[in-house]
């Protein structure tokens, strides 16, 4: 059910003929009410998309009754002609709402807009505006998971999740194998809540639940210029829950879409798990995961299933967390293979068969930890990404 | 001729039985003075190996005498343990310099060590002390390429250079396919002069050099724990060379080696020219630059021939450097693909045959500029650090 979940909204997903291969490329999310409160975050990239900085725009105003999504083209660095024609789709889905929903009123200024696909590129809107009619038409209570589908690019699988809770609910649906900041192929999140709840709610607890979650996806250290996450209320539920439960719900979601991200990431054959503990503070162990989870000869081994440990001291020796090296200790899936900087269990003690692999860093030096997701780096990885443009 | 083309130096290669399939593994380079001045840069990871330690405290007296240099085992995270083989092996060359160079006097404080290989494996000492023994026996003005040969690990060639000019020449020999600061599989450099100049000279001409050519190739991102260049001049030309002639010749070698450990760079398939220009600053191009050399989506693209300056983009959004994303240029061989931020010239004219390919980024706001050099990411990539420990 994913953003259908919640009360209060519908969706729809068509194939507008944006991608060429005829695959479905445009979803549409409409909030009914009748609270319309949203919260959104996206990309820390500098050059951001033209959808971005129109969705920031949209955004400070807490505001959303509508969100318009397009894979087959990411209208990133598509100077001003891009911009407008991101505005002209918000306009259209503005007016289309008008038309068809009587009683409701949207504006352009409150409907969200995202992207996903090659940068560089203009949207085809001789095919982009007349989908919005097609997928208007096609509105149902019932369409989340055609909208999550509609989203996909180089996905094996569309993802959703859903929170219930005390006659209150969260889902959401999500595209790509990254993150925030930074994230690789563009990832598209939409959650809904039918909780009642007001849009400075709503940022607090997704700012919370995307800074432990998304934004510790790490699968190939590449940030995006289209990253968007929107966090969307209609209060139909009438429920007013305890900001705790609902912030948790939230993160619930969250981390089970991150997760799902990593699982279905570019070429992976492995989802791995890096703990770092011992941190003298929260930024060390992130700066540390970080480096461990961007390190290309370290994907590389646990691609090969080889519990290559100093491969990982390496990484750690790279950052400016606080640490000794003669105190460092990695345990790979349960084995502590270094301790005190050197030579610690027999390697070969360690098993690699499964997908999931973890790497435990301790920098001895604290109490704080993070967890950080990565994939390795395999020949299909590659592959994926030099045999065509995306 | 490599680090016996200047005066006064003699060289080994030899296999000590380091390397389990008998290849040459052990180094050995000798100054015969008059001079024995040297200078040093050694990586900046936090996690040094053993010699790395041992060997900045012998550069610390601007003197060295011999060079002793191991493939087979990088000494790195091996603990106290690590650490007293380095020295005994420091030992042991002086022993045995001694013994067979009557005239000369040879200690451990003035004998700088390398090591190259897999971390966390402790050295097989009862094959490299004996093996120290038939290097020195070994020792000729003619053994450069040798050493050179001995140095190599996954290198599929040795890399050696000189310059000659005046009377004096320099030259040297590297394994290894990455950089200093920070830099893949381990790089190892020994230069060597016959120019009369002191250990301040070739310190201030060393750093000069290693900054602008090692310092900025940059084939996979990652740095190692074993990273050294040495320089050691003997002053047995004579010769007193202007600085600034002698820093042209010692930057020329350098750049000379640093281009081929990127031409035999591990799996790859193009090397990456990467011109920043139109920088506010000298720093900022260079973190732009390493920036696009980093980003594995742009190497896979560039692997294949996929003229996607769309993630050069998104690679340069994710820097602090000073830049208006809408004056942002990208030239791929001389075609100018983006322009202000988007579209520029047709991408279907770049052709990307060739294994050298030429990215320009633009940031439209100042003078001055740094080059980068990277590699393409490929499936031979992942194979080579995946199908066994290294």
């Amino acid at each position: 059910m994913t953003v259908t979940a919640a009360q209060g909204f519908t969706a729809a997903g068509i194939a507008a003929g944006i991608k060429a291969n005829g695959n479905p490329d445009l979803a549409l999310v409409v909030n009914h009410g009748p609270r319309l409160a949203a919260a959104g975050v996206f990309t820390s990239n500098r050059v951001k998309a033209a959808p971005v900085h129109w969705s920031e725009q949209v955004l400070r105003g807490g505001t959303v009754s509508a969100v318009v999504l397009n894979s087959g083209g990411a209208n990133a660095c598509t100077g001003p002609k891009g911009f407008q024609d991101t505005h002209a789709t918000a306009e259209k889905v503005a007016a289309v709402l008008n038309e068809n929903g009587p009683g409701e009123e949207h504006n352009a200024g409150e409907i969200a807009v995202a992207s996903t696909g090659l940068i560089g590129v203009l949207l085809p809107m001789d095919k982009l505006l007349p989908g919005i009619e097609t997928a208007a038409a096609a509105l149902s209570e019932n369409g989340g998971e055609a909208a999550a589908i509609a989203i996909k690019t180089t996905d094996t699988v569309h993802k959703t999740a859903t929170v219930s809770q005390d006659g209150w609910t969260v889902g959401g649906m999500a595209k790509g194998a990254g993150m925030l900041a930074p994230g690789l192929a563009t990832m598209l999140v939409v959650l809904t809540t039918d909780a009642d709840v007001d849009a400075a709610v709503l940022d607090k607890a997704l700012r919370s639940a995307t800074r432990t979650t998304f934004d510790r996806v790490d699968s190939d250290g590449c940030m995006s210029t289209n990253d968007t996450v929107l966090l969307l209320a209609s209060g139909a539920s009438g429920e007013v829950p305890a900001y705790a439960d609902f912030a948790e719900a939230v993160r619930k979601v969250c981390d089970d879409l991150a997760r799902q991200l990593i699982g279905d990431a570019e070429g992976a054959s492995k989802d791995i798990r890096i703990e770092v503990i011992g941190a003298a503070s929260e930024d060390d162990a992130v700066e540390v995961g970080r480096s461990i989870a961007r390190n290309n000869l370290l994907k590389c081994a646990i691609h090969g299933e080889d519990p290559n440990w100093g491969r990982v001291l390496s990484a750690i020796g790279t950052t400016r967390a606080a640490f000794d090296p003669d105190r460092l200790g990695v345990a790979i899936n349960g084995v502590w293979v270094c301790r005190n900087g050197a030579v610690g269990e027999d390697r070969d003690l360690v098993s690699m068969k499964d997908r999931e692999v973890r790497i435990t860093a301790d920098l001895s030096n604290g109490g704080e930890s993070a967890v950080i997701w990565a994939n390795d780096l395999t020949a299909e990885y590659v592959h994926e990404n030099s045999a065509y443009s995306s």
